[in-house]
């Protein structure tokens, strides 16, 4: 049988990476042959965690060959997704981003939902087709989860992922909200990173009207603790700017413990964060937004629309 | 609360209207306010249908406003949906059909199979959720599962489709295959049609590679039936090539006992069909598909492939 890779983004998150896992398990069990790999390196959060569970991480890959059947989970942007894709049969998408720029030349299965993180939709999955959660895939749901609403705190959090995140820890035998804090804490770490490595920890790239964007994010406990290295990470975004002929980039270093970001805001659109957010960008390329910690919900639809 | 209108694609063929009804008992369900309604007139077999099953046909509207919040069923491409798209807000899609010239600023739901049927895809939402499935809904979901599928002949007939189909008929209260049939025929009843609404009846629009092209689709029990229209059905083609400014206009003729079609094929692009079926078009514009009943499945891919 023809093997099916499954694979989140591009500098994978920890849903990117707890969910192709999971998937894996949940193709598996529809008879597929399929194996989980990952498209980048693992951040220190994900990398605590699959520590801590002891489970081996996903193996890498930069590209796809021409015809490989694929299954994406937490995307479906072209930008943000494998080298070749375009040239792959994508059989499957689970995901809960809005939908661009991505089409396929055959119906194929695709379950999105609005959901706080791909894991909720899954978990939805496992439950509806009556499929067991054993303690290992619930323990990767749930790490999933905590990452992705910041511990049920994001505005993208909703009831469902509440709901899995409380079922999800009965089975994990894990202490939610201890084992959680733990896991935010250790991605919180850029002591071992080069400015050029933080800026891409976890960057997506967007285009809209021919403008291409990248909007970066780090977690932190304290702010000031990233903004000392301020000059280093503007040099790097910078030079980002000029290699890949951006547009826009926003680096978004968001306090987990009180929900607010500031973002060092570059390129030659950054304006359009200003009319975003109806704030003036300072004299140290920065801004400060209180109360946003979600890409996805607070910071990139605000964009879009004025690009 | 706000009002979600639900609709299939425009010219809609029994799919799109029996789904919309169906996906409005769903919405209903989980407390929307949804309203089904249709982007065109219905053809005679959605007709006898409603008939049959003493139901009223849903409103037809021709566009939506801005901010409007809709549910696609049936379908996803921009062209064959309704006028004002982009500035409605999408919440949901349920469709079996390949993802293209779809994107959305927001998340959404988006649950897509590759069955041979959106009702097929409706009837496993109502399974796993445990929603009770009525008389009258069974009795449309049926209806469309047999409309997409030929009876379950059409090579696009999934596994999942035949048992929606026998559950459903269970039901349903209706003889499948006797009700079927009726219903099938009176689908192929054109005589009270102009050729411009004949070739009208189920097209469908696309854009490959900047190139338009226009994929019409008509059952009948004789193919020769409809080919001795084949002079006004022409025309009415020329026509709308010249002001739908088309690259390709192809009338699938379908022969439901026989399981085959011959097509009608006129614009620019004609030589298209001719590479990807490997057979000349003849001087009555003619070409014969042995076994070819599925546009999704054997006619789209293939041509948009050449283009």
């Amino acid at each position: 049988m023809e093997k099916v890779l499954i694979f989140g983004h591009k500098s994978p998150d920890t849903d990117s990476i707890c969910s192709s896992m999971v998937a894996e398990k949940l193709a598996k069990h529809y008879g597929l042959d399929a194996e989980a790999v990952r498209l980048g390196d693992l951040n220190n959060e994900t990398e605590y965690i699959l520590n801590h569970l002891r489970l081996e991480a996903p193996r890498k890959i930069s590209e796809v060959e021409e015809g490989q059947k694929v299954i994406l989970v937490d995307h479906n942007e072209k930008d943000q997704s494998v080298e070749g894709r375009d040239s792959a049969e994508v059989i499957g998408v689970i995901d809960h981003h809005r939908i661009s720029a991505f089409e396929t030349v055959s119906p194929l299965y695709y379950i999105a939902k609005p959901y706080g993180c791909t894991s909720t939709v899954l978990y939805e999955i496992f439950k509806r087709e009556n499929i067991e959660i054993d303690k290992v895939t619930a323990q990767l749901m749930l790490s999933a989860i905590v990452s992705d609403t910041l511990l049920l705190k994001s505005p993208t959090c909703t009831e469902k992922d509440v709901e899995a995140f409380n079922e999800l820890e009965k089975i994990s035998g894990l202490n939610a909200k201890a084992y959680g804090l733990e896991m935010l804490k250790a991605g919180t770490d850029l002591s071992m990173y080069s400015a050029d490595e933080i800026i891409n920890l976890d960057a997506k790239e967007f285009t809209q009207n021919g403008k291409k964007a990248v909007i970066a994010q780090v977690n932190t406990a304290d702010i000031n603790d990233v903004f000392t290295r301020k000059d280093e990470i503007a040099f790097a975004m910078e030079k980002s700017i000029s290699e890949r002929d951006l547009d826009l980039y926003m680096f978004l270093v968001t306090d987990i413990i009180n929900t607010n970001s500031k973002a060092v805001v570059l390129g030659n659109e950054r304006s359009a964060v200003e009319k975003a957010f109806g704030k003036t960008i300072d004299e140290n390329d920065s801004v400060f937004l209180e109360g946003v910690v979600s890409r996805k919900k607070q910071v990139l639809p605000q964009i879009l629309e004025v690009l």
